[in-house]
């Protein structure tokens, strides 16, 4: 296992379970998702042949049993997101929306019917919040459910779904009576279908799908009963933007790590290399200050969270802070490879690209700061 | 024509030859270029079906006969590069560097060979002087070139050269005796060979190839008279880093424009359009400030150019500058565009992908601001 | 006269009016200002001592009668500012708020009356229009006029009033019936006071006092008859931001100057100067850049306001941009300096103090930007 | 006890020690430190009053017996800072520098001479190592010992020195046999002169002193046994740049909360606060996450240092950030203020003229950043 940035010698403080995760995480990463990447990258499809391995790993089951410590867990999200904001992503939809919705929000026998093939990836899910017109703002919900004899009837509109083409259950928000409710939808329903996104350059190995909704039937025991208000879907969000501030971590360090290689590696005409540049040291030195400081946040957060006392603004400054820092640091790393950062020869380019994706989801930058301006001060200045 | 940026009323100083030079290519631009740029976007090749029209804009035929000037010129960059920084590096390739280094510094056999279907398009040229180990450095040059009996013999390697695959002809550098000197090669000569680099996420609608040069011999007549230093070569990069300090505005200009009609129209759940928002207006002024003050850059260096005063550091100063700014610019309005920001129907995304590779093409950030530390300072520092 | 930095060759287009009004100021200020600002910065005091050279400089004067371009009073501006913002204020005040505000707005026998005098500099006047606790928004006026039998009567209390401790006369901003009015108050009327705004930091060598009027009466005749809307003060603003734009580009040219030769000439233990490291040489090549886009930007807004085009969201764009970036220069100025910088041998440390009064006094980054917001997107965003 | 920032509830981990220390230090600081503040900014004068206070803490004892684990330390450090970077770079130089110095490199009896009247703040010590012409690079020292029958004779000037002027006794570094190392020279040995540096618009409440030695005799006795080395010097220095790494949290916080008070409390005309604007919000969100990243950076730095592993390059790294974050944020502060923000009523001011000399002083960006460097890449580029 190569060594990586740990300026402050945070894995002195690592359990056995932290090293083991670690480890067992990065080695799929080195052997079975990074050397398919550059193939599905160039043809811009999600990598399902990653899949076995990944569920092998068993991260996703330990989830659905609560096996698993935040900090575990988010060293998880940390060395997949190395391979990727795509992979990460996936698992954190896997994960931390649907599976956690279920989790938090469902029956006994939601439970026993979805998370044990959930957990072993035989079935994927996906979450329907985002609508079209208000990617920020779940508030201006205009999916809505019917009561039926039976159940429920929905109709409506979602965007921007991560596997969402894939998925064999959606999680489907919706208003019922005006009210925001869950759904369980299994994506064979009639009514149900999910349109590939296409031609984007960012998140190109990320299943992203629309998802149409017409008079969609689903019977009474497909609603999440807990799942009661916008704020069921929040609490989600918060457990998937939990796992982002860590995930970017990785992606941050993967940039780091192949950029720092390749400047102290590559001779120049006259024999010295490139890492002997004040102005790159100065460069390689805030990098690597601005990554220890991602570190120790999300480290932080996954303490608090292990006491059960993680706040949403807390996750919203984790998410906005580490999302900008893993960009920037990824931008200064193409720099720095000047030329040879602009193919897939290096995994930069595709971090560079897909953290563009993480950066504005799970909330922007506004959002976010807006959130932490008015824990800050007591009041809303979102409009 | 659309209305486009120009806070401070610059195109009131145009020139009737300005004002139908923008209108002409802007027109190409729409009608012809951006309606295929998704297409070749997606499939990574370089959109040889724009070319017929770029050729009839007589643009470089005017650029071989010396009968643009500079500001028109550069207005014409600007104009080309809202279409994509690939489709301006094409003509800055074709007009500044190959048909520049024959005018200057060829003969009047050569240039009447090479001119004139080099300016109709008919013959497309290359540019050979970046190798693969010195990026920012042509001193490290290994190409060789020997005195033959009947003329010179040529070897070795040339790397991120635009054009490389479509060239008929390549202007080739190469030490001979130890001092750098130019060559006319034309592509077909035995032992040449271009090899197209792929997998670029950066770039991807240009023609770019490694060249190999193995025992190319060429007549005595192929050598560029008065191109025998190094000095040479770096006089036809200035003519092209002035174009590169104009194209740049166009992209900068093209992002801003799309954004700022994205976040006009787009309502939002209560009606009101995202730009409405502080944050949002914040950001708008700041790029347009930045896009105005680059405005006025690339103004000034074409006045100096005009009267033939214009300097190495000042081309300097313009391209480091505006391939900065473009490039926040154009990451900015990613930003703002949100998810719709991540795929091809909006142009932002190709941009800020291809601005990456403008901006350390030509010599890198630290390189010219070196230059421009060794103006101020009488120090030179690159080592 | 020393050489200043003029990197895109500017000082080629000036007329000979602009070569002797910036040498007279320049050698004024090196020779007048300069040498006594260290003792006033010290004791906090507005170096009168000062005013004598500056009257018979006849710029003032000049300004009275409309026989400055615009161009040369930018450049008179910016030269002073060299010199100190708390300088150039000084002269803002007196010409572009008090003098403008007569000229634009008076009678002529309140022109008659007044302009001479404060042409010569033998009276000097103050501007209240800004109140405690509405900085950045005129429109919360509340100082009151109130029509009495021979004329008006006021109340009310004006802060941050520059030049208040000194003045002989104020341009009062009072609400009659409502509506913003303009009186000319001779600051010896009764119920008229001004109170000293001491333990500052930043405009230090400043007079700066609060005006407290109580039923302070006034003939008919002081009321400007012209000035009955807030945008009339809006139009004398204007003409300062003008000036303030320009300003600030000689404060930023002061404070590079003086590091760059400080850099230049110090040497280091191995004997070779501070300038020498590249990390030092990047700082340069940056601010020499944004010196270079501040001094085009001026120009701009001097060419437009010559042919009497000048739009306020343009002096926006010049206001905020400038003091900004000048800001940012003086700041990484002290920075290179090290604790050289942190005494007044050098000029930086004042430039940089001063600047921050600069940055947000005539409307604040965050109001220019949303003038400038407003511009772009058709939409008013200010609350 | 007013609250403060601390949005990751940091203060739950506090042990009872943690606590008490904290809020007997800003008991300390808010009655009998602040109140004084303005009187001493203006006069330029280092505020000697509080020293009984100081002493009556405790603090320096503590330090002297080793009693106080490096966390309370810290948090000492940053509370102090509350009041202003120059009342603790005062228990800096004493206790870190001065005291630190005897500790490690002196004998029992100079230990038992001088520890015990320091650490009651009878004596005041300061550490002369920085050279007029070397500010960053101890390596160009010229002061010199010469062995004398007796002793020693001391050479040479000290720069910069704070707590020059008062200092009982000084730790002076002069190279011996081209080898440095470190005496003990009462400030009263002839030869021996302070004097003061005036002028400063940083730092103002700070003693600080140019130190001119000639022919200064001292025993054998002052010499520092275990200091024959520049590392002995740098080990010090490492100690003085911990505690400057939490200490400028404390700088930062008080400039946040003052800020975040006048924002929320400030009524503008139409009766919202200042602090319901959107950009003022996401200042204001920002500024919360750069602090609460350098909170979590200096407890881990602290967690190192109880565990004695804590290395150079990880103090440089906190050096360096929270110093570069505490400044900015001041000036973000500066800002949202307002001309509020230009006199001494508020303490932004002074904590914003003081960190600039807290930036560059104990090692400037640029050499911490090439420390970093070195350790990131293995190739040391100070040249």
């Amino acid at each position: 296992m190569e060594t990586t940035l740990d300026l402050l010698d945070l894995e002195a403080d690592w359990t056995g379970e932290h090293k083991e995760i670690v480890s067992s995480v990065r080695r799929y990463v080195d052997t079975e998702v990074l050397p398919r990447m550059k193939e599905h990258q160039r043809a811009g499809t999600f990598p399902k042949d990653v899949l076995p391995g990944l569920a092998k790993l068993g991260l996703l089951e330990a989830l659905a049993t609560n096996s698993l410590d935040p900090v575990a867990y988010g060293l998880a999200m940390r060395e997949l997101e190395r391979a990727g904001s795509t992979i990460r992503s996936f698992a954190s939809v896997q994960g931390s929306l649907v599976m956690s919705a279920i989790e938090m929000l469902g029956t006994d026998s939601q439970k026993k019917e979805w998370l044990p093939s959930l957990g072993r990836l035989e079935a994927i899910g996906c979450f329907g919040l985002t609508e079209p017109d208000f990617g920020s703002n779940p508030a201006g919900m205009r999916t809505k459910a019917e009561k039926t004899a039976k159940g429920y009837k929905l109709s409506g509109q979602k965007c921007w779904i991560t596997n969402g083409m894939a998925a064999k259950v959606a999680v489907i928000w919706a208003k019922l009576d005006g009210t925001v409710n869950g759904f369980l939808v299994p994506t064979a329903t009639p009514g149900f279908e999910a349109r590939e996104i296409r031609d984007k350059w960012s998140f190109r190995t990320s299943d992203t799908a629309e998802l149409f909704l017409q008079d969609v039937e689903v019977p009474e025991s497909a609603r999440l009963p807990k799942a009661q208000s916008l704020g069921s879907a929040l609490k989600c969000l918060n457990q998937a933007r939990y796992g982002i501030a860590w995930g970017v971590v990785g992606a941050a360090m993967a940039c780091f790590e192949e950029t720092r290689r390749y400047l102290v590696e590559r001779p120049q005409f006259n024999g010295r290399p490139l890492a002997s540049h004040q102005l790159i040291q100065s460069k390689l030195a805030w990098m690597a200050t601005e990554i220890t400081t991602m570190q120790l946040l999300a480290k932080r957060l996954g303490e608090l969270k292990s006491e059960d006392r993680l706040q949403p603004q807390q996750v919203s400054l984790g998410k906005m802070n580490n999302c900008r820092k893993a960009l920037e640091v990824a931008r200064t790393c193409r720099d720095l490879l000047g030329a040879a950062g602009i193919h897939h020869e290096h995994h930069v380019g595709r971090h560079l690209t897909d953290l563009e994706t993480v950066l504005t989801y799970e909330g922007t930058e506004h959002i976010h700061s807006l959130i932490l301006g008015e824990h800050l001060t007591g009041i809303p200045a979102y409009v």
